[in-house]
């Protein structure tokens, strides 16, 4: 059994209005050292199998076809046993 | 300038139906291997400042007061230069 994560981000120059949402709200609140923020997703994955790098390849897989939208989106994973 | 991530997860015993509709969506493509997905949120701060540990204090504060819902979920975070 391995165990993954998929960090699931919005490309540079594509909008944020969700995050743009919580920033105004957070320099309402007085936190006006907040620069930027960005919202992405997170994902923990729990996989069946032991050779972690077809394991890799197949969530690669999944990324491209269900997981992200790579025309808008980055992501970057890690699997580990 | 210094940049943080922060980790958002739901605490486990709470249900997560959008992880539970990929999961089944997943199984549906033939990838049997997944036997759980959760997803959760992923935020990249850029904040004003150099003393690392005192931001780190405030942006506790703003998960705590704002980016997330401590009575549902967990969150870890890190801050970097």
């Amino acid at each position: 059994m391995a165990k993954a994560r998929v960090y699931v981000t919005l490309k540079e120059g594509i909008l944020d209005p969700q995050g743009k949402t919580v920033l105004r709200a957070l320099k309402a609140l007085g936190y006006d050292e907040v620069q930027d923020l960005r919202i992405g997703k997170y994902m923990e994955v729990s996989l069946d199998g032991d050779d972690l790098t077809e394991l890799g390849s197949r969530l690669e897989e999944m990324c491209e076809k269900l997981l992200t939208n790579p025309i808008i989106e980055n992501y970057r994973m890690e699997v580990e046993d």
